[in-house]
């Protein structure tokens, strides 16, 4: 993590939590209303956590009182994947009202045609200004530019559609790239929710 | 707002702000990494909201990353028609594990056959007792017990579906006991995002 | 199923198929048209969709485009729950603007105080119309009807919110009533989507 | 409209109708169950639409149970505005299995550097398939492919968020090679429902 709180991603990007609410004691907030129960021992809110999470039928909505808010750089092309995930809020910089920073997602490792991959990008930039410049809106001078280009964005999520975007990202079949997103938000997660996300790779993820 | 910060709705209701994240700098947050762009003056950011809640079509994304928890305490039939409300997430006591206590709404003034009212709705908490007495379960013992019963729940809410709740509630068709919520918790919101609170009341609510 | 399409479900209730739209072929179309590939034996499309249903983590997605409109006939105290699932579409007889029809849930079989209930259920009909009679609101008097009193709405929801209803509702831990309105919602979903329910019924319900 | 039912949009895309339930009477449904009332002259359903289009605060669930499913074949950076609209269900072919057509957009009329462009689209292609060729992932190798290029997708939504989105796209703030898809759909919409999409037009779009 760097001074301002970003953790680096690929070659570029980065996660930063930029506020929350609730945590862990927002679930307990949640489950222990339904039953007007409180904590008898120092150790019950932990494990009515731990059933909760074990549950099968899931009880989702004990999970959703807590909220996170990110700040998000990443490739169009994991971005485009991360905003299928509809429960949960988003604001994205505009390539309609900005002009794209020239960065886009360089593959690491000693990759073939590597080169050609960047002659290539850089020539679908020099082509973006170029079309600007010669009078193109921008919302469609930006046709040009690979979805490797990266974006910014912010994303309001709860804890519990969280969880269910990080399973689905920490999958084997998940996009490698997209992956080490979920990897970053995982461990911010289990320090904001520590007994929330310890379940959480307990019985959901099978760590 | 009594020392517990629960403010009095009704003869026995309260609503009572538990936890908020974002308030007006989240909706600037939303707005502004959209154009990249700063405030250039002291009140910029305030038009910006002023501007964004008067636009049509709506701009909900930016309003989205405010987000509140209210704990809650009103008759069943309030309860009904606000968890009606689907862009939220709410825990309640449940009926199925708490015994109910013996609280329900009177209304105020000077109603014909008030005392008929009264009397029923202890005769109703008496079989109630009854029937758990006999060996019923709760979940089917509580039918008798009518909509005016107190109920308490949490609500976490983001600012966006806030506002349509408001509008709705607010409105002179919806119920008076149900506006009355609205009236307490419009302060609330009013006091924790003044800006946004302040346009929302100007160019929603036309007050 | 009675010959108006009811299937009766307790002692008054009712559940009813109005429409739908998509079925097991709609699965098949969300499927195939991220692969864009084509079934090559008659039988690829049954065992993608076992397939689908059969991994973790889910593919929710493409169970979202069969969609149902059910009407439903049952107690107050299992509309409130089914309502609190959110990713559905509702609207209910509204006891604001209709008077309530004397229709209330008695339970089967020999339970003690049962006249007493009944006689309760009686009198509150009685108090509520004379409230009426006396110029109290309808949505003022409906307070002293108990939540075993019938209601009716309908339901539009898509087949994957559908399922998780149903698991939750199947559950042994759910209440007894509420479950009876799954397990004839099971069968038409069954009917509709044959292919779709066999799979959850082998890998979610593990029938 | 072609034989297939495609209607064509922009230079290689188009909309096509899959599938609908309800229509216009979905919408009566809906209202009538609430009030438990009947049309009582043939003019009558007609004249409550208009009204519930009309009024505010919105009814926004009787025109949920109205659905409708398209297949949508356009450039990605229409796509990309299309899936922020969170109440719908969308699949799409995805470019980690496929190998991308060689399709993109190419803007009508007399544009400076149009064929620089064309050029470079082809030149993205030539290169993605020789990276393919090279042994990268599809995944990685679209990186190169600019958001012009073309996709599919199928779009199962309500009439009330297609409102939403209809009414946002047709907007003249709108990107306009999104608002030509809107112009499409709404003809579709307003075959399919024409008491609703008469209404929407004349109380939103105020046409």
């Amino acid at each position: 993590m760097d001074p301002s709180g970003r953790r680096p991603v690929l070659d570029k990007g980065w996660v930063q939590l930029e506020a929350y609410m609730g945590g862990d004691a927002a679930v307990i907030r949640g489950a222990r209303i339904c039953y007007q129960s409180t904590a008898r021992t120092p150790d019950a809110d932990e494990r009515l956590i731990r059933r909760l999470m074990a549950s099968e039928p899931k009880h989702n909505t004990v999970f959703e009182h807590a909220v996170f808010r990110f700040g998000i750089k990443c490739p169009l092309f994991v971005a485009r994947q991360w905003m299928r995930h509809r429960i949960a809020s988003y604001n994205e910089r505009s390539l309609r009202y900005c002009i794209a920073d020239r960065e886009y997602y360089v593959p690491e490792g000693d990759l073939s045609q590597k080169d050609a991959y960047i002659e290539h990008m850089e020539a679908s930039f020099d082509l973006y200004e170029q079309l600007i410049e010669a009078g193109w809106k921008r919302e469609r001078a930006r046709g040009v530019l690979g979805t490797a280009v990266y974006t910014e964005f912010i994303w309001t999520v709860n804890a519990w559609s969280l969880m269910n975007w990080l399973q689905k990202r920490l999958d084997p079949g998940a996009q490698w790239e997209h992956g080490q997103y979920a990897k970053a938000i995982l461990e911010i997660f289990s320090e904001i929710m520590p007994v929330t996300a310890s379940a959480f790779k307990e019985s959901v993820l099978k760590l």
